[in-house]
C-alpha cells in the first residue's frame, strides 16, 4: 500500500481554493502510484475556521466540497478533514471529523475525541467529543485513524479522561494515521517528535502523521509531517514551512526503504525567522495584498521588520517611511537610509515637525504652560501613525507593526501610534531575541546596519531618552517576563528564584496594567508557546498582579 | 430556615475587596436572622477571571479568601463560588466549585458539570466537568446545589449529554439553590425566568437563584436573582443593575409569605440604558479612574454617549471636545454646544484645521496631485483621535468610544481615529436603536438636541457627505445585520427572506472585510445576545462571506 502525505497550505473559508488544491494533489499522487492520500485536519475549510462554524451554510459548503473531492477519488482513496453535523439532539451540533473516501464515496467517518481548548484553541466551543471508536479497513489493513489532539493525552498530567488509541488498539490495527493542525512554536517540533514517537512505541504501530503549513492570521502552521516505525523510530520528517507531498511504501507490516534517524531541530532563531517570513507572506497573499509600509526609525526593531518584509514580499514591495522629529538623532536617519540601501526597498522621508507643531499650537489653550510629558511624546508617535496610515489609505500599502514582545508586555508603546499596524511581526519576539534575529539576518552580509544593533535602544521621543530610563535592562526584563508569561509563575515564585522583589512587582504590574493596550493591538505572529493575543486571555479590568 | 440571597458586585482578582464585601454581607444577614447566605458563582475571585486561573498563586489566593470567609461563619452558614483544584491526575486541573461553609469550615464542595463554552464563555478552557452529584444536608433539609449552566440543559436542543438535576433528584432534595454568573442581554431576563421556572416545574422543587451584578469590562451582569415555588411560580425577583440582599423564609417545605406574580420585563431600550450606565460606571470605578473625555461632533452617537457618561460619572467628570473642521456644518457645532449646556458637562473647542493642513503639506511630496480620497478623510478622524488622546495623556481622562454597532459591523469608521477609545459604549447598539435610546434619554426633558436626532447622519469628512452615500438606509442595513450577526443566517437564507440579493452580498462582504478593524476595536459593552468582541470570534484573514 502506498500512502501519500499531503502537507498543504489552505485558506480559511475559501472552498474553491482548498478543493482545487486537494483535488490536484489527489491527481498528482495517483499519477505517482499512491493508493491513499492523507490531508490535514479541517483541510476542506482551513484551520481555525472559528465562528464561521456557527453558520449552517458554511457547514453545507464543507459537505459540498467533500462531495466534489469524492468524485475525483477513482482508483485512489483519500482522507480529508472537515466539520460534520452531529445527528444526535444531545450535545453540540458538530463534530471535528475525518472522511475516509474510497471509490467516489465516503466509506468511513471518524470524529475527534480530544478537543483542545487551551491557548489558541477553542474546539469545545463548536464540537462534541467522539465517544465511539472504530478502525477503518483499507486494502486488507486496519487503520487507527485519529485527529491531532487524540494522540496527545499520553503525558504525566493528561488533560482528558479518555484516550482514543487505548480504545482503537483493541481492534489490533496495523498502522496509525493522524491528521493534524499543529501550530508552530519554536519548541513544538521537538514536542511533536517526542509525543508521536511515544505513541508508536506504546502501541507498537507505524505512524503516518500529516500536519498543514501556512499562516492563518497570527497562527503559523509549520508542517514537518512525520513517519515512525512500529518501534517509535523516526523514519521521515517532511520539510518545515513549505508545502510538500511524499509517498511512502507500507508493505508486510512495515514501512519500506527508510532508515531511522534522529530529529535535528533547527535553532530557535532560525525557526522564528522562517515562521515570521511565512507569516508575513501568507497574511498578504491570503488577504489579497502585495505591498507593505512601515515606519523606519533607525532602531533595530523596525530595521528587522523591514528586512523580514523584504524577504517575504520582495524589496520592491516594501515602502519604508522615515519620519524624523527634532528628537531624532542624525545617526538614526543614516542608519535607516543604510538599511534601505542594503535591502533595495523603497523609501520616503517625511519629517513630522509640522504636525507636532500644529498639535502643540492646537492644544496650547488647554495645555497652557504644563510641562512636556507623555502627552507630547505620544503626539509624535501618533503623528507618525497618521503618516503611514495615509500612505496605506492612498496607495494600498498594508502597515506592518514593529513592536517587540518586551514592549507589548510592559506597555512601552503608544496606542494608535507605534502600536498601529495590520499584523504584529515581532510581538512574540522578546527584545533579547530581536538582537539574535538581527544577527541571523546578517549571517551572509550586513543587511541591518551594525549601528542599529549596537546602539542603546531609544524611542527618541524626548532629548537623550533611552529605554533604560523607563525599563529594567532587557536581559533582566525578558527573564522576568518569560517566567510570568510563558511559565505562568506568580510574583512570589519569581522572587523566590532570586529576582529583586521590587523589580518583579513593578514588572508584573506593568504587564497587567498594559492589558488595555494589548487588547487593541494588531494580531501578533505567534512563534512561542505563549504569545499575546488569542492565546492569552486576560481581563482588561482586573486587580490581580501575580 | 432563613435563606439570604446576596446579589453583589465583585472585582476580578481583587481578593481583599471581594472578601470584605462577602464577610460584611454575612454579618448583616446574620444580624437579620439568616441561617444561610448565598453568594454568586466565582464570587471569591469575580467572573470571568479568564487566564488568571492558569496561575497557581491565583488559585491559592481564592482558597485563602475562602478560609477567611469560613472563619466568619459562626452561627450562620454560607455558599460561595470559587475555582478549586482537581485532585485527580486525569482531566483539567481545576473545577468551578461552590463551597458550602458551616461552623467555620467547608462542609461540602459541589463542582459545576455543564461548562459553557460559547459566545463570551470559555469555561472548558479551565475546568473539568463534574461527574459525581450529591445533595447537601443542612438543618434537616436536602439541598440540590448547582452552578449556573447546570440548570440550562432543559431545552429542545440540549448542548450537553448530562443533566445534573436528573442525578440530584434521585436523592429527593427539598429545594434547589443555583449560584450564577449570568450576563445581561436585553432578552436574557425573560430567558432566565423561563428556564429556572421550567426547572422548578420539572423537579417540583422551590428554587433560590442568585446572580451577580456589575460590569466586568465588556460583560455586564444584571442581577435579577429569582425565587420560585415548587410549582414553578415566580415568587420574587430581585432588582436589576444594583446590589441587593434579601432574606426568604423557607418552612414546612414551602417559601413563606410570598405571592406568585408574572415577570414584567422592562422595555429593551430601558434595559440597554441601565446596562450602559452601569457598564461605564464600573469600567471607571474598577479601573480607578473618574473622568471621561470624548469627541462631540453634534451627531447623535457622540451626543448619546456624552449623556450616558454624564449619568454614569456625573456631568462635571465628563469632558466633551468639539473638533470642527472645514467640513463641519455650523449646526453641528451648535448642536454639540446645546448638548453640553443641557448636560452641564465640561467642554473645549479645538479646531483641527492646523493639523490637517500640516499633514496635507507633509504628504504633498508623496501624494502630489492625487485627488482627495479616504486618505484625507481618515487624516481628519485620526487628528481628532490625537487631540482627545492628548487630553487623556495630559489630564488622566479616559476616552469613550462612540461607534455604534451598525458602523462597527460594516467598518464605517476610521481605525486609530473615531474607532479609538478605552471602552465602546454603543458598539452593541444598532443605529436604529441609537435613535430610540436618544429619545429615551429625552423622556423627561430635552437633553439630546432634537436637531442631533432628526438630521441625516453624516461623518462630515467631505463636503455634503451623508452616511447614505456609502451605506444602505439604516432600517434596511440593521435588519440585514441582525439576521447575519445575531441569527447567524448566511447570504442565501437572508436573500430568501426577500432582501435584495446584491445588497445582502455587499453588506455581508463589508462585515467580513471589516474584521481586521474590529479586531483592534476597544472592548464593547455587551447588551445583545451577540456582540462584537470576545463573544464573536472570526478569522481576520479568511474568505468566507456567508
Amino acid at each position: 500500500m502506498k500512502i501519500a502525505l499531503a502537507q498543504l497550505n489552505y485558506i480559511i473559508g475559501d472552498f474553491d481554493f482548498n478543493t482545487k488544491k486537494i483535488i490536484s494533489a489527489i491527481h498528482d499522487a495517483k499519477a505517482k502510484g499512491a493508493d491513499l492520500v492523507v490531508f490535514a485536519e479541517l483541510s476542506v475549510c482551513g484551520y481555525p475556521p472559528r465562528d464561521f462554524l456557527e453558520f449552517s451554510e458554511f457547514i453545507e459548503s464543507c459537505e459540498n466540497s467533500a462531495q466534489q473531492i469524492a468524485k475525483e477519488c477513482v482508483d485512489i482513496s483519500c482522507i480529508i478533514g472537515l466539520p460534520t453535523k452531529n445527528p444526535k439532539i444531545e450535545g453540540k451540533d458538530l463534530f471535528n471529523s475525518a472522511y475516509f473516501i474510497e471509490n467516489g464515496s465516503v466509506k468511513a467517518v471518524v470524529h475527534k475525541a480530544l478537543l483542545p481548548n487551551y491557548d489558541v484553541f477553542d474546539e469545545y466551543r463548536y464540537f462534541e467529543p467522539a465517544v465511539d471508536f472504530k478502525c477503518v479497513d483499507f486494502m486488507g489493513f486496519k487503520i487507527a485513524l485519529t485527529i491531532c489532539e487524540d494522540l496527545w493525552n499520553i503525558n504525566d498530567n493528561p488533560m482528558y479522561v479518555t484516550c482514543p488509541m487505548d480504545e482503537l488498539i483493541q481492534e489490533k490495527p496495523d498502522l496509525m494515521i493522524n491528521i493534524a493542525a499543529s501550530p508552530f512554536a519554536y519548541n513544538h517540533d521537538e514536542e511533536r517528535v517526542l509525543i508521536l514517537g511515544d505513541n508508536s512505541r506504546k502501541y507498537k504501530l507505524p505512524m503516518f502523521y500529516v500536519n498543514q503549513i501556512g499562516a492563518q492570521t497570527e497562527i503559523i502552521f509549520d508542517g514537518g509531517s512525520l513517519v515512525f516505525d512500529e518501534e517509535g523510530a523516526l523514519l521521515d520528517e517532511m520539510p518545515y514551512f513549505t508545502e510538500a507531498v511524499r509517498i511512502y511504501d507500507y508493505d508486510q507490516g512495515k514501512i519500506q526503504g527508510l532508515e531511522a534517524f534522529q530529529h535535528e531541530p533547527q535553532g530557535d532563531i532560525e525557526q522564528i525567522h522562517d515562521a515570521l517570513v511565512l507569516g508575513i507572506k501568507d497574511y498578504f497573499q491570503k488577504s489579497g495584498f502585495t505591498k507593505a509600509v512601515l515606519g523606519l526609525s533607525g532602531g533595530i526593531d523596525s530595521a528587522l521588520v523591514c528586512a523580514l518584509a523584504a524577504e517575504a514580499l520582495a524589496p520592491e514591495n516594501v515602502m519604508a517611511v522615515l519620519m524624523p522629529s527634532e528628537y531624532s538623532s542624525d545617526h538614526s536617519i543614516q542608519d535607516a537610509l543604510d538599511l534601505v540601501q542594503n535591502l533595495g526597498c523603497k523609501h520616503e522621508v517625511i519629517p513630522i515637525k509640522e504636525a507636532t507643531l500644529a498639535f502643540q499650537n492646537m492644544m496650547k489653550p488647554v495645555f497652557k504652560d504644563l510641562p512636556f510629558s507623555v502627552a507630547e511624546e505620544n503626539i509624535q508617535a501618533r503623528s507618525r501613525a497618521i503618516v503611514v496610515m495615509a500612505m496605506s489609505n492612498k496607495f494600498g500599502y498594508i502597515l506592518l507593526n514593529t513592536s517587540n514582545k518586551s514592549e507589548c508586555a510592559v506597555g512601552y508603546g503608544t496606542l494608535y501610534g507605534d502600536m498601529a499596524g495590520a499584523i504584529g511581526v515581532l510581538g512574540d519576539v522578546y527584545k533579547t531575541q530581536v538582537y539574535k534575529l538581527a544577527n541571523y539576518m546578517n549571517r551572509e552580509r550586513d543587511i541591518i546596519p551594525q549601528n542599529s544593533i549596537v546602539k542603546p535602544p531609544s524611542a527618541e521621543l524626548r532629548p537623550g531618552q533611552k529605554d533604560s530610563d523607563s525599563l529594567p535592562e532587557y536581559d533582566t526584563l525578558d527573564a522576568v517576563l518569560f517566567q510570568y508569561i510563558e511559565l505562568k509563575k506568580g510574583s512570589e515564585s519569581i522572587i523566590q528564584m532570586g529576582f529583586d522583589e521590587a523589580l518583579v512587582r513593578r514588572v508584573l504590574k506593568m504587564v497587567n496594567v498594559a492589558e488595555f493596550k494589548r487588547n487593541q493591538a494588531p494580531p501578533i505572529l505567534r512563534v512561542s508557546p505563549k504569545a499575546f493575543g488569542v492565546g492569552r486571555r486576560m481581563p482588561v479590568v482586573g486587580k490581580y498582579a501575580g
